[in-house]
């Protein structure tokens, strides 16, 4: 007889964490948990090979599956001493879905599944609890009509809010027992409407879960989740029906989660907090203050709370072996939760742990330092994003500060800006410019947008795992939580601690690292790279094939780059050079010329500040490479565009204002992205790339004379045609001459090419042939490729992320199957041609770890991203290498 | 010892016509003529492996090639009976390049050679003119010292300049013989000075071009040009060394370019015309009009001038027994240059004749008649450019007209514009929206800009061979040249035939096919589709592979392209429909509607207005498919722009006109080709296409009710993702049920898509599993490639030719390295995953020949193109076979 069920509890269980495929992810992990002697809910795991058969043979299950059920329902049964629909003391399960990969929110859970008229009053009588019994009756009767018999959850909820409107309350916790009876009997009177009750047979309650949740592997949702994240449909899921285990059974029972280290700092200390007589959900909420896991949280945090090592020493003692035992298993840090039913400790979930940048760092650095992993691990065990929150800066400790609150350290950092008190304040506030800080009660969902915009978060309710301090980690954003003493008034827009009132508009700064908050602005100062830090990224850099340069238009970024250990410089544009108010007239002067000798002797004024330019770079980064881009954008971008500022050209360059009118109409373009730009102008305007090759060349030579290693190389952007690139090298190869033989000395140089129109990519082999470098332009390459203006294309990339027509902005994170595939082709074709030919990445994907991980994997040699992403590049490259 | 010069002359030559390779195209073609027993002034040809051994061996010849090139010359001598540097009755030479592949003006001539003080005085005894003699040695110095010795022409220009002014001379012809002394002198000086004199040694003089020839190979044009056209340069160039002939040796010598037919007609007489003393160039410049070739040239043109046939009739006969020879032995209508020289006659050159398309399609069909060719060869005898000439307009025979001149009939095909006078004036015109008539004296190459864009070309002076009549011809322009009696005054604008003045800017019409001038506009009639034309045709549907189908917007349209041939409708965009006064009112208040209810009241009320179109498509397009594009353009193009054009439909659709503006600014766009349409439009207003989806369909049953074969195609524009077309598709199949169940009948239809976007064309296999036929929209596809707007394009795509970037502009001939590329991918990866997909081409270059070609080789089913544009993609079509 085939194996469809694996049951597990009590110390052991039938599967176990690599039996992933056939398991699912949820069912193989709680089945490690039993092996490792951890007392877990007992309960069984329906295999995927069922879904697959489900499927296979029109929605029909093995013929022995029926009897292997019954047999795990038995055996949980044994094991936790409660039957499931008995009238005394029901065993309640819980039916979830288990893919191989988590397909977060895309299927169905049924909760307390074997309540019915009887068994609730047993549930009563056992929990000692009738309003708990009926309330867990009436959410079972909701989510099973909604989950299991397709009636929509809105019909429920009319009925609770006519009742709590009725009864003048505002939580569902204040309906009384006689509420919650006359809330079943509406629900039943809905499904009897709709001809389609909740079965009172506790079998059929099971077996129509189960369905549900093999039938939701095949919903629109999950069919599109699986198409876009490429995961075949014939993996199908399995099914995990669990013993349901309660922490709200009286006071001896409590519900909480916790971290096996400080998952803030990093701290190697026991870590978590948990409610008394509450049930999971309430501590994820942050509606009650959670109490802290021990003495040395309770410490740390400042908290008068009594802890849990104090309240259950036994159960504690307990939870701190399961707690070492899960972290030296996983070799990682775990985030767990518990319950504890009437004194016994159920151990949920075990998952490693998400955790602020500061703490993925210490504690990577502290398992290698521990043995526990390897350095090459360790490198994967921070996110880019977590290293980005390093960066950030923290308050001055020097820096004069008015104090006027504590609370929890939710999320590192230190941040500043006005108060405001909705998230679509703070939207709006930042629309206009404004740095805001978002103050709150208490956050949700949809407070998303707000958080996001907002410098830092400030919540007065709610714990380290609360909506607020959860979501403002994963987005490196500071924040506060459950700040004491803090009162909230949304109406008049103020909050008060301790009698000290701000009022919508003032600054305010908060310590995420510390829960301190400040009246005003705190002078903050830069992060530290060392200790820690500077060890990690030692791994790092010996581990990444990949170089990081960098994009810096100027000497100061150029320090900054390199600073953040950046190997050159990819991108010098220097278009940025000539805005600066001593050279745009000449600028202007030089558009606005009709003959070729007055546009050179426009241009020959610019050449001393462009010079000096160079010189000071090359000297910031000597002995690395700098790469410069010749005159890119289109020439309108230059003019003048009010009245105003027409009249004072005119007047400066003493041309008619009408000339500048019709030369800048003239130079007005429909589609300036396509149009007469790049080495277009160096076609049309052979004196412009002279003067810029002049300006390079002889800064080098003047710099190489006084010691500084120079290595420059001169890219030609937006190169169509081979022809356009040899026109363009002679120009730069001729003028090269002229200055080495005026300065008695010679520098080496290199001249590429920006790859950032398709047909650069495609004719690779015969481009290579004269370009001794590429740099793709994976900016204007995805607009190109895609045919999309990164300008206009807001208006609908939101829909298409939302109609899953793409996961990412293609701007954001590189496009590999269409824009990649170009850039893939024409790094082997150019190799093919140039053996030798430096392969890089210049635009804003040479910052993203996604497209990072992608370039790594086709062999490019560097990627350029702007300074402050130099660390984070560094990082993504190192992780590319180890994740291959 | 290795033979490096081939000689020829006397009825026999050491090579022929299949030596190409070695003897370049001219060497060979000579020898050719000289086999055929044709009198050829005898001379001999320096072989291309001479070349390669002059690049291989640093400029130095093989050891043997001085007594070669020796006995070459006394053979020359012995066959002429004039001796190479005889003081007496010098032989002289004429020094050409001669590759396998024609490079027009690529590389350089000298004529003349063999003069020096002393064989000058021989030439001006022998041909009895001392004008003639030092008229050549001038012009001789002038181009050796520009072509050998690298002195450039202006200095000597200079000189010929001032005595000119001195003399008060306006022509060159005016200098007396003591005036060319001292030219000659002159001259000298200015080798000296540049201390490279012209060698006096006859010897030293023909090395010296010889070198000069091989060197032109490598000079930077040549090199380029090659470049550019794939030609290896280890080819290498031949040298032609041949004796000279004078035509311009007194009155019973003479110079012509003869037909084997009539160019323009193509009627079966012997065509031609010549100048009496004179020199070649003389016909060419149509300074002097030349007389007719014989008797039926005369009456055909109405010549007043006596002809060959009377004039010499021995040498006449001569030439027509070696028209026939030639003609025969090359299976196609000669072009003839021939020389009298004092009573003997010398043919100079003989090649394929130049004709207009009419008579490329009578010679065409009447040579298959004759059996001298085949149905396939015949296919390949009219150009496409010819085939358009057929189709222009005639005049109407039975319009009133008033003639005021006759010309000769030099370009075929009828024209009416207003009168320029200048090919600046022409072009200005033209960009104002005019059409214009080009009037000239006589046209030069500066006049090719204003040649290109008159409607038609007329000129006082110069016969059927002239510059205006040649480069008419080749641009498909009706033009009468030689109009008698016809003064043109350019100071004031104005032209006179016998009293009859015509201003600037009055109507003309010409007949080219005729030669007469009509004053005002004439009605012109539609061309004959029938006779030899039908006959051709057939031939060319056999033979070609491509269907050819027609863009068409309207049942107009669509009739116009079924007469002309199209086998389905490619591309019917369905914007042009929303224009129309009565449907733009709802178009705009839908665009400017909030919600999608708003929006969709407006639809269904365009709904009509679309299915009455769709439905008239569908009739005249009975039994063939229809492809109908969904809504494409961004709908800021369908607002008004005015302020007078936005009140109004404030009113009209009572709405604020703050709100119009609002909404016109927020759809404005940086890059309206790469925003917010095509399919982006779908997926954003689902309701625009589930209406042009039921209007379709609608129509498509309604039409099948009633007998028509309807095959619907609907295509969806712009797709970048698979999952686009699925939505899309979706829309569709969803519309369609319904109509179906709503109409109660069923019509086949496919969806496809455009493949326009880069992207797109790199993921087609995936694409290609939802589409059932990809219609390649190259106009965008090249946009997006190369990363140009053809909008803005214009500026700099002129000096990307003039600059050999690209020879041709990539938007009207597929640039097929880089677009072709991607449809070549495309049509290869999307066969792999369906075998049968309908490939087409729905962009410009559908009825572009070149491109066409492109698209046959890479096995597309289709081109679609505009109406008039259906016969020529056929026959491009048959050729691409034909000549595959």
């Amino acid at each position: 007889m085939e194996k469809w069920v694996y049951t597990f509890g009590a110390g052991k269980a039938e599967g176990k964490a690599t039996m992933k495929d056939l398991l699912g992810g949820k069912g193989a992990n709680l089945a490690e948990m039993c092996n490792l002697g951890l007392p877990v809910p007992p309960g069984f795991t329906i295999t995927t090979e069922v879904c697959t058969y489900f499927y296979n043979k029109k929605h029909t299950y093995p013929a022995s599956l029926k009897s292997q059920v019954e047999a795990g329902i038995k055996k949980a049964e044994k094991i936790i001493g409660k039957k499931f629909g008995d009238n005394q003391n029901p065993l309640l399960f819980s039916v979830r879905s288990g893919a191989r990969i988590s397909m977060p929110g895309m299927m169905d859970t049924v909760l307390d599944l074997g309540l019915n008229d009887e068994t609730v009053k047993g549930l009563a009588k056992a929990s000692g609890s009738e309003h708990f019994a009926y309330d867990s009756y009436r959410r079972f009767l909701q989510m099973y009509s909604d989950v299991v018999l397709g009636i929509h959850s809105d019909h429920f909820e009319a009925v609770l809010e006519k009742i709590k409107k009725r009864k003048g309350y505002k939580n569902d916790t204040e309906l009384t027992v006689d509420d919650l009876k006359e809330v079943i009997k509406q629900y039943k009177a809905i499904g009897a409407k709709f001809k389609n009750p909740v079965p009172q047979d506790v079998h059929k309650q099971l077996w129509g879960a189960i369905g549900a949740v093999f039938g939701s592997w095949m919903v629109d949702r999950a069919v599109t989740y699986r198409k876009i994240n490429e995961i075949p449909s014939d993996w199908g899921t399995a099914v995990n029906v669990q013993s349901m285990v309660f922490g709200n059974s009286g006071d001896n029972s409590a519900t909480g989660v916790c971290f096996s280290r400080n998952p803030s700092t990093g701290e190697n200390i026991f870590y978590g907090e948990y409610l008394k007589n509450a049930q999971g959900e309430d501590v994820v909420a942050g509606i009650r203050t959670p109490q802290p896991m021990n003495r040395a949280v309770k410490k740390r945090t400042g908290s008068t709370l009594p802890c849990l090592e104090d309240e259950m020493p036994k159960v504690y003692k307990e939870l701190v072996k399961y707690k070492d035992k899960l972290e030296k298993h996983y070799r990682d840090m775990q985030d767990m939760e518990f319950t504890i039913e009437n004194g016994k400790l159920w151990m949920l979930q075990t998952r490693t742990g998400k955790r602020t940048g500061a703490a993925a760092l210490k504690i990577a650095v502290d398992m290698v330092d521990e043995k526990l992993i390897s350095q090459k691990t360790a490198i994967t065990r921070v996110s880019p994003a977590g290293l980005d929150q390093l960066l950030h800066p923290t308050l001055d400790p020097k820096a004069a500060k008015k104090k006027i609150g504590m609370g929890l350290p939710a999320s590192p950092g230190a941040a500043c800006g006005k108060v405001v008190f909705s998230a679509k304040d703070a939207e709006e506030w930042v629309k206009r410019g404004e740095k805001v800080l978002l103050v709150r009660l208490e956050t949700s969902p949809e407070d998303i947008g707000g958080m996001h915009v907002a410098e830092g978060i400030m919540t007065a309710r709610g714990g380290m795992t609360s909506h607020a301090a959860v979501v403002a980690r994963g987005m490196g954003t500071p924040c506060v939580s459950g700040v004491e003493k803090m009162s909230v008034d949304y109406a008049k827009k103020t909050f008060s601690i301790a009698g000290q009132q701000v009022k919508q508009g003032e600054f305010v700064t908060i310590d995420g690292s510390t829960g301190e908050v400040f009246l005003g602005q705190v002078k903050m100062s830069e992060p530290s790279m060392t200790g820690n830090f500077g060890r990690f990224m030692k791994w790092v850099d010996s581990t990444r094939k990949l170089q990081v340069w960098a994009n810096a238009d100027t000497p100061a970024d150029a320090e900054v780059a390199r600073n953040f250990g950046a190997q050159g410089i990819g991108l010098c544009r220097t278009e940025h050079m000539f805005f600066a108010p001593e050279r745009i007239l000449h600028m202007r002067g030089m558009i606005l010329s009709i003959t070729t000798d007055a546009r050179k002797k426009e241009l020959a004024k610019i050449l001393p500040f462009q010079r000096k330019d160079f010189e000071d770079i090359f000297k910031v980064m000597d002995g690395l490479p700098v790469t410069i881009r010749l005159l890119d954008p289109p020439l309108h971008e230059f003019l003048p565009h009010t009245k105003k500022e027409q009249e004072e050209v005119a007047k400066s360059l003493k041309i008619s204002l009408v000339a500048i009118e019709q030369r800048s109409e003239q130079l007005k373009e429909q589609n300036p992205m396509l149009g007469l730009r790049g080495c277009r102008l160096g076609i049309l305007y052979p004196e412009i790339y002279e003067m810029q090759a002049k300006a390079i060349l002889e800064a080098a030579v003047n710099m190489q004379k006084k010691g500084v290693k120079v290595i420059p190389e001169i890219m030609i952007p937006l190169v169509d045609y081979t022809r356009e690139l040899e026109m363009m090298k002679a120009i730069v190869d001729n003028t090269a001459e002229q200055v080495f033989a005026a300065k008695g000395a010679r520098v080496k140089y290199k001249v590429g090419t920006m790859i950032e129109l398709p047909r650069a990519a495609l004719m690779a082999d015969e481009i290579a042939k004269v370009a001794e470098f590429f740099s793709f332009g994976t900016n204007d390459l995805t607009q190109t490729t895609l045919g999309m203006s990164r300008d206009d294309a807001g208006v609908f990339i939101s829909v298409y992320k939302a109609k899953n027509i793409f996961l990412k902005d293609p701007f954001a994170s590189i496009d590999t199957k269409g824009v990649g595939q170009l850039v893939e082709t024409a790094a082997l074709k150019s190799r093919r041609v140039r053996k030798n030919i430096s392969l890089g990445v210049c635009g804003e994907h040479g910052g993203d770890p996604d497209s990072i991980s992608f370039f790594n994997k086709i062999g490019l040699n560097y990627v350029s991203c702007s300074p402050y992403r130099v660390p984070i590049a560094r990082l993504a490259a190192a992780q590319a290498v180890v994740n291959k």
